[in-house]
């Protein structure tokens, strides 16, 4: 069920994180020790923010262990904010337009998880979509949905509150639906300056997510890692799961959560508290078409 | 902007047709001659009734004159009836979720063309779509909608009626949007019995669309080539384009025209009238999410 | 490092194997049991026996148990006689040239385990391939050097003595550069009428072979199993690893040994002795150009 | 028959040149004038200089024209010197092993057209490749031989004259075999710090090869193209065929022709004779297993 990272803070190649730590995000690709699935083999992504316009994204269907050009971007490119993500798809078909990271304009997004139900429920959230943004969704994953209907309501101005009321729409939207323990997982965002995440599960323990601890208490920990050592002021990493096994190096993000991290600065958490929504129609008929009788 | 052929008769080897023809499709995947592209290289498909339970389907992002796994198949294959398709995508990105033939149950869908201002009538044109079928449309092509609707509007029992009522609709959806030229295409559809094909443009001439002679006419006309020799009685090729120069083996069918070829049998041909649908609703009021200002 | 799988017997359709058994070879692309991988997500391949001229080959980078392709052909390819392959790859790139089976003319062959050091012995095996033959290789995989070196030494004619001889100069050639345990592995060969295999290692343990148990047996011990009850006399599987839980089916086939499984017949076994191979010429000079000085 | 540019000069992003013109490499994969094929759709690749160790390779077997990770990364990697090919295959599979630009070291290499007859050199030419070398052949393509011996033969001390012995070694070879024009085509060669051409057929007309004129003049005959005019000096395009139609900008290189663009420097040019190379063995007797009788 998918594994993502996300790296803010000095400009690194990116595989100095990707490929260069005992137990990476594509080492997890094959190897998960905390994941739904032990095998994230259905294709990965990775976003960057650096040189060009906006953050640009790879995509890429083969699994992330194989991918000889996902070693050569990796170490030619440097970034100082970068998601990747490596995906156990559940239901949709593996193909580049169902790979996170998702992006629109300076946002990126990922997602560890699912939305229950999805198949039922899919009509109802992409009609929740501003409609002028509806023809945008390009593939068919509940995660580029999830990111299209925070758009909707307010990513761009506030991430953590768009979610919030993402997860509120989709919980009532599930009810209807008779559809149970509707949201799963763990979120990651950025807009190139900072990067959030949110872990939160509608029933039972939501999916791992981890922060890597301010600098100073790292280095303090960890004396003779020299690789820890060039640490930076700032420095943060956001994980499904633990890069290595480092003492003191990781804390465990609380369910229903969310955390944030911003340039040079601590990192900020709060609780993740979904918001209901009203809906504009209460009518399930919806307009189709029929055969003239 | 795509090439189709459909094949409906003895059966062959799927290679017979596919690359041991003069000028076949997968020769126009490269050089073309009739089609809005010369190249098209955006993906392939094949769909045939044979071995198995319905109509299996194979699909490739790879351009169809280099993928050695289409000349393997084709040359293993055995089908009495099939539909190949190369295509030019406009628009949507090229995955196997987007090539055609497009599949549900024993039906088979191709088209070669496009629905003018999609991005603009896609949202509407979903909502249109049965809505326990929604979620079932796994691309974002704007056949794989048509079909859909035609599925919704009656395409098993009687598939050129649902096609007219579909395309009623959609000239009707694009109307409102003040989208010119709607539609412009030929259409295939199987059930693996029968095979139909459509000719249909809203304005202006529509891409081109042939049918083959009845056997006794081409054996006639051609004695002295072993190969057609070899057809048996209703047996029958449509196609975008012609495979061979071979004078009289091609009947150019006309605009805005329908035709049916049966197991063993005539060629069957009736005018095209799409016919308007009205629409369950007549507000353009949008059920969908806004933020709480 | 690799699973695979053959059939000969009565006419199935690929599915019924591939994915209609408890633990079948797609499965154990995602969960081998006892494969020195888990994950076999590096390709797969499958060479039927049926329809058409030899057999077929249809072989993939993607892992088997995602390819929406793979379980459409194997739902409309009926065949007396097929292998597949699912591929860990080590040390060559994951490219459809480098799956298997492997094809020349009528015969098929593949392969799970390793040749040691191939990348020192890639030179002096691939020398020793019949000259006229070499440019025939078309990937880098050491099986596919095995196969052509066993086509030099007279697969043809009889295979297990072939490639007892292509062992044996493996061996010897890898002694000359002071590689240890050279050859590794089960091999599965078959010209559309019989299906023989290999287990054998150099050194240690050798991977998994399995034969299944003569029809009547494996009736007889079943009898509440319908699938098992539509079984025909001589029809055979030979695995990697059984595909389901069922006592007495399943025969492990012995280290160092090959079988062979003709159309209606027992299963034959007899020792595999890999035979020394005389060198043609002993000097280690090899012709090759040099910087003028 | 393949298509490539190079550039070296100021850093710009690679979408600059690659899609930022009005006939760039991208359009000529769909649309080349000047081609031996007027598609260049069997895959593509990029080489460039910049962030990391070396040069970084991105390729892909997806025709360039389509590719949504060719735009990605065009718009968002920097680079003073990258190379760019789109591929036309002759004879060997599209994979990505196959794709230009070969990377060895610091080194990259690119190649518009084919050695003739090469199915029947490839074993000879393959063991003139440094023995330690050898298995470091991951393709079956002839450019990659072709770099391989250049390697063999000094290319990183002197690349011109290294590909003069190799084109005579390759000539003698071919003679050897009876096969008349043995070499066709543009080479580029980079190490990062220079560009450099080489424009050849053994027979008859080579393939097209460009280079921009020195800046000043472009500047001077062009004063109303604002991006012309942010050239700065020693800045240079090598290329198959002109990007635009701009009177003055484009030299053609002469047949037998080999340039050298150094940063900030002129264009140097001088004549390429191919050198035969002495053979070290004479016999035709190849070390080989056969079947003993």
């Amino acid at each position: 069920m998918c594994r993502w990272m996300g790296w803010l803070g000095q400009s690194v190649l990116i595989d100095e994180l990707l490929f260069k730590t005992q137990h990476g995000i594509v080492d997890q690709s094959l190897h998960s020790r905390m994941g739904a699935e032990t095998t994230n083999g259905d294709g990965f992504g990775i976003g960057w923010y650096g040189a060009g316009a906006g953050p640009g994204v790879y995509h890429s269907v083969a699994p992330a262990w194989g991918d000889a050009n996902l070693r050569e971007l990796a170490a030619h490119i440097e970034s100082p904010l970068f998601l990747a993500h490596v995906r156990a798809a559940i239901g949709s078909p593996v193909q580049q337009t169902n790979c996170h990271p998702f992006r629109r304009g300076n946002w990126l997004f990922v997602h560890n998880g699912f939305i229950n139900g999805f198949h039922l429920l899919r009509r109802d959230l992409m009609l929740a979509i501003a409609p002028e943004q509806f023809a945008d969704v390009e593939g068919s994953t509940d995660t580029e949905v999830v990111f299209h209907l925070a758009l909707t309501l307010g990513l761009e101005s506030d991430p953590i509150a768009a979610l919030e009321r993402t997860i509120g729409l989709i919980e009532a939207t599930a009810a209807e639906h008779d559809v149970p323990a509707a949201v799963q997982g763990t979120f990651g965002v950025s807009d190139g300056n900072s990067l959030w995440a949110v872990r939160y599960a509608t029933e039972g323990p939501a999916r791992s997510l981890f922060a890597s601890a301010d600098v100073d208490t790292v280095k303090r920990l960890h004396p003779e890692n020299p690789r820890l050592q060039r640490l930076s002021e700032g420095d943060r990493l956001i994980v499904s799961e633990p890069f290595a096994d480092l003492p003191g190096v990781w804390h465990e993000v609380p369910e229903a959560t969310a955390v944030c991290a911003r340039r040079g600065g601590e990192l900020e958490q709060r609780p993740f508290v979904p918001q209901a929504q009203p809906r504009i129609t209460v009518t399930r008929h919806q307009p189709s078409a029929t055969l003239n009788t």
